[in-house]
């Protein structure tokens, strides 16, 4: 007998040697130390739930998976503890003292853990949070753990298309298999609420922003219902992107204007219709007027006029209407970086209080670092969401290591001074500052079809920080990233350390070898891949290089002062003060807001052409380094999981030289001065590194 | 240390309960037959090895794995078996008698298991031939097996494109990840290798046939080469998919004219550059002046002119140049049927022997089922490849059950009396009638990123018994199915042969409740999901419906005798015998050849219009039956899997619903007549189905 076990053993083991990703941070692997577990152990004896929805069944059976995964043991779960001691409690508690909805408590109560929650969304989380106590070795004595969502919603919007594919996606295809459904159920769909609902996220656009009006007909909604009922045990509610054209497409109305009697009553009609697939339907996200998307200016209507004419259908429902600011006009003349503030602003106020305005961290793009929006902290009477992007479309995509929890966080942190010192843009962002009831953090979602969902081993840590920051947008990002890396790569002290260290540089790094000094939007044309500093044209003036860069004999800048586009006018005094004065302004942000002559001497003591050139080049070394940090990990890491990150700092290596040269050279036809000394010039030409970027734009 | 043991043992057992499908037929699961695990233990106490190269090294990796997996041991392998015996030996003997390159024989021979072959890839074969027979359960005494390849080129071409989409791909996204190569190899590279040698595939084109130039540039040729070296174990050689327009698109050159002085220079060096990256790359594949794809006939020239150019270049090594046949121009009057052979007709004979010209299986476009292609037997003087295609682009692409392997033998099996009786197309591919060197099967891939390969785990066997044909055409349908089953799916008896009754009858339904009696080419624009008969406009007049159905107030079916297309002249008199008359004609191909009127009796018995409902009819309930067979397999097959299976079944049964009722509420518009008892007619409306297809054309 014991011979076949141990068979059994080897041979099952051969086939789980290498970790393939695909259970992200819920790996519940047995924990090692055979002290420790024994020590969880006594504390989790049972699990007692006081409440029969299938929520809390999900915390329930998710406990027991962990604790069957960690301790390796089966517990049992009732409804009661009786007079029984060392087990989990589960309580909902409608009336459960310094909670907020989907807030819990965690305490050490007469020889039990008690987790109460209001609802029975909250005590899900609190069952994920003790679990991830085990996961990271903390103690389970003396329990006494308030949490509060800072945001009410906490959303990830799919960028996937009907068709399979999703829009900067790097990860494979969409996980959602629309001809499957609504008869086959992935496996993934659980998987993927777990991982959410393990983090606090309680919302999900399931369709790209681009919107394909096949989403709204019956048949689809068929189908969406069918995701729905996998998300709701797990608190997770659905929402759809839909195109404003719709009524015109599926309805054969002739016109879609917001104002039109049979529009109105379409998308009533329709909203209905939802319901009664999907009851607790989240509700509609917008993308109108917008690169090419229909709205309602079609119709010589505001954004308003689009977004209260849906919240007016969504009125009988609890749902929501998200209406994204993410719009700009093709002006050569003008600046991008003011034209949803400049469209939005007469607006403020205008909303219909069902309507989130959905407004992108940075007034360009999701650039590796922009300066907050200015429509944060701006518009008092509306309600503005946060859009953050977790795919990295500009941050390397599926091959450069950038750990975005700082970059989110930089933005979060950011003081727009609206009511005095501490008005945050997390203020803004969650009502807190202007009293608004609705609150909301969305990011674009980076998961696909990948085995580990994420492509990058480490972009899963994105999607987890995401969520943690939409939570509790306090924690710090080393705090995030050693949450993450306890649960997921190493078990080591000295190997978490180091891990750390590796996510915490990464971001920096990455900003150097792309955008140093505040530099921006030079990536290859459409597909966003490698450097394309020199694109001079474009679908439109502001899809090119030279909009944003404004490199010419003189400098390097864009110039946002007074003297040109007053961009920087939109902030607040307090701002402007800060990024206003070159001389004040943190290198980090100098070129967004200041064309600098190159031969002007910056606070390190380097003119800009040479710090330029110094940082494109540590950005690589940095990468370099990097490398050997990821190889001093290797007795410790799973085998598949250490090759897969090397292979892929090799590739961003030759990414970052990519960068440096593309970037070193082409600049270098203005300044016409020489790369200082000690950095050794590239040894290809600029006509060679443009090379490189054309062969992706070859179909 | 018993409890630690068997706490593990669930631990991971919990992990590894679903089979997710990635080991494809190779899952190599501990047989659960204690004795006959003892039986094969004493045949492979050892493995010996004569020769040292990477591909045998392979086959003893493999065996140790299949060995280790089926068998519960370790086995350990060494150069010689000196005088032991119970063991297996592989031989690489460049003499071994009644060999072919490529093939192997296995005998027991003094006590030990010798496996035998020219090449170190016919070790290879054999050793997956051994581990088939433990899988499947075969006696390992008194083996005497020769077997033979009776293609020599046998071949997937991958239709994936260099962003990462999959042309007709339904299993998520490219397999091949070029932003991440040539640094990270992804594992499952090895699995894809390793699938393929197991059923004897020894060649990959490795992007699609409408290709992009920059897979010809140095910086794709590095990426590629590193898969090279992943596959070459394996005995798998590497093709590209070239763009014909390279020269210019590449080379700057202003013509890409085969017989411009200096296109023929620049693929010169260009395959000699390739060749610095990929010493035994394998070659071109070309599709040409096809569907908008550049071509010799831009500047005048023939697809010979072409062909014969890269024969040119590849004149110094050992590749060889594909050029597909599947051209056809837009001729509202014309016939497609008949154009690939007008076209390539004259050229007959003015091919270099290094040209393959490779040949759809039929004159169309990969229908369920169609005539076999004309130009097999018409063309003595040409070496013919032929082209299946695996992936389902018309056979219900991920979610119908439809086991390709009788199809691909109907075809193969068919009598061109090009010389006579028995002039099969099989006998034409494999170079035997006409004498040719050279041989090629080539199967469009089904592969990308899920998890399991394939979506439907049935497609699996259709890329299965594709590469068991390639290599053995006389193999029958049943026996590649029992084949895999065993290695797949079910264990028991009863079970295979549930499932293989499945599989063999699954063509069949898919036919009758699509195209019935010959009918073809009726699918959705574009994307060809589901069903659209009226068709009328399209980009071209024969991607419409009506161009191939030619239904009419009289009749249905597109006449091809000598009175409308005469494309039956282009077969054998013996060939134009059997299908020519309508009364003799097997219904199978009955309205590829005669417009039949309505109201004319069949040799059913019934009318062709009664016919024709019955069988719509029949094939919904047909998969309702498989419904139910796949039901009572329940106890014994994995939980994922069964899941997975049924509810693709349920969408299937929903699909072919949506067939038949497009199609009979189609052509009752024509006949006027009822739909014929006891069959009841459809609840719902034309309209009301063409909507249907309509959400599958919005973006």
């Amino acid at each position: 007998m014991l011979n076949r076990i141990i068979i059994c053993c080897l041979l099952i083991s051969f086939k789980t040697l290498a970790d393939d990703g695909s259970r992200l941070w819920l790996k519940y692997d047995l924990l090692k130390d055979a002290q420790q577990r024994d020590k969880y152990a006594a504390l989790t004896k049972f699990i007692a739930a006081n409440h029969n929805s299938p929520i809390v069944a999900s915390a329930v059976s998710e406990l027991q998976m962990g604790f069957q995964g960690l301790l390796g043991k089966k517990v049992s779960a009732s409804a009661s503890a009786g007079s029984r001691t060392g087990g989990v409690i589960l309580q909902v508690n409608a009336n459960a003292q310094n909670l907020l909805e989907d807030g819990f408590a965690i305490n050490s109560q007469k020889g039990n853990i008690v987790i109460s929650a209001k609802t029975p969304s909250g005590v899900l989380y609190g069952a994920f949070e003790l679990l991830r106590n085990i996961q990271t070795g903390k103690s389970l004595s003396n329990l006494a753990i308030v949490s509060n969502p800072k945001v009410k919603i906490r959303m990830l919007n799919h960028w996937d298309n009907a068709n399979g594919t999703v829009e900067r996606g790097y990860a494979g295809s969409s996980m959602w298999k629309w001809t499957e459904l609504p008869f086959r159920i992935d496996p993934r769909y659980i998987q993927y609420a777990r991982a959410n609902a393990s983090i606090g996220i309680n919302a999900a656009s399931i369709n790209n922003v681009n919107a394909s009006s096949r989403f709204l007909t019956a048949e689809y909604l068929e189908k969406i219902k069918a995701v729905a009922d996998v998300l709701r045990p797990y608190g997770i509610r659905v929402f759809i992107s839909v195109n404003f054209r719709s009524p015109r497409t599926l309805g054969g109305l002739k016109t879609s204007d917001p104002l039109d009697p049979e529009v109105k009553q379409w998308w009533n009609d329709k909203t209905k219709e939802i319901h009664q697939y999907i009851p607790d339907f989240g509700g509609f996200l917008v993308k109108a007027n917008s690169e090419g998307e229909p709205g309602p200016q079609d119709y010589g209507r505001t954004h308003a006029d689009g977004a209260n004419m849906l919240a007016e259908a969504m009125r009988p429902y609890g749902g929501i209407v998200i209406w994204r600011a993410f719009v700009y006009k093709a002006d050569p003349n003008g600046d991008r970086f003011k034209e949803a503030y400049d469209q939005f602003k007469p607006l403020d106020g205008t909303f219909d209080p069902k309507v989130i305005v959905q407004v992108k961290n940075g007034p360009i793009d999701f650039m590796p670092r922009e300066p907050f929006h200015p429509m944060f902290g701006a518009f008092p009477n509306t309600t503005l969401g946060m859009e953050f992007q977790i795919t990295q479309e500009y941050l390397g995509q599926s091959t450069h290591l950038t750990y975005l929890a700082p970059m989110f966080k930089e933005c979060l942190d950011s003081d727009t001074y609206a009511k005095g010192k501490g008005s945050t843009v997390a203020k803004v962002i969650d009502g807190s500052l202007e009293s608004h009831q609705n609150s909301l953090m969305a990011g674009v979602a980076n998961t696909g079809s990948d085995v580990n969902w994420t492509a990058h081993p480490f972009n899963q840590a994105n999607w987890y920080a995401f969520g943690r920051l939409a939570w509790d947008y306090d924690l710090t990002s080393e705090h995030i990233a050693s949450e993450w890396i306890a649960m997921t790569l190493a078990k080591s002290k000295a190997g978490q350390e180091t891990i750390k260290r590796m996510m915490m540089q990464s971001l920096p790094i990455y900003i150097s070898y792309t955008y140093p000094l505040g530099t921006a939007h030079m990536m290859g044309e459409g597909h966003h891949y490698g450097p394309e500093p020199w694109l001079e044209k474009s679908g439109r003036p502001d899809w090119t290089s030279i909009y944003y860069h404004r490199a010419d004999s003189v400098g390097l800048g864009f110039d946002r002062t007074g003297k040109v586009s007053n961009a920087l006018s939109l902030y607040s005094a307090e701002v402007q003060k800060q990024w206003g004065d070159p001389e004040r302004c943190s290198l980090d942000y100098l070129l967004w807001f200041h064309h600098i002559p190159w031969t002007k001497k910056l606070s390190t003591g380097r003119t800009l052409w040479n710090e330029l050139c110094f940082r494109y080049y540590d950005g690589v070394e940095q990468v370099r380094k990097l490398q050997t940090d990821w190889e001093s990990l290797k007795p410790e890491l799973d085998k598949e999981t250490f090759e897969n990150v090397k292979g892929r700092l090799r590739i961003q290596e030759k990414e970052a030289l990519w960068w440096r040269d593309a970037c070193v050279l082409y600049f270098i036809t203005y300044t016409k001065m020489p790369i200082p000394a000690p950095l050794v010039p590239p040894t290809r030409s600029l006509n060679e590194v443009k090379k490189l970027v054309e062969i992706y734009h070859l179909r």
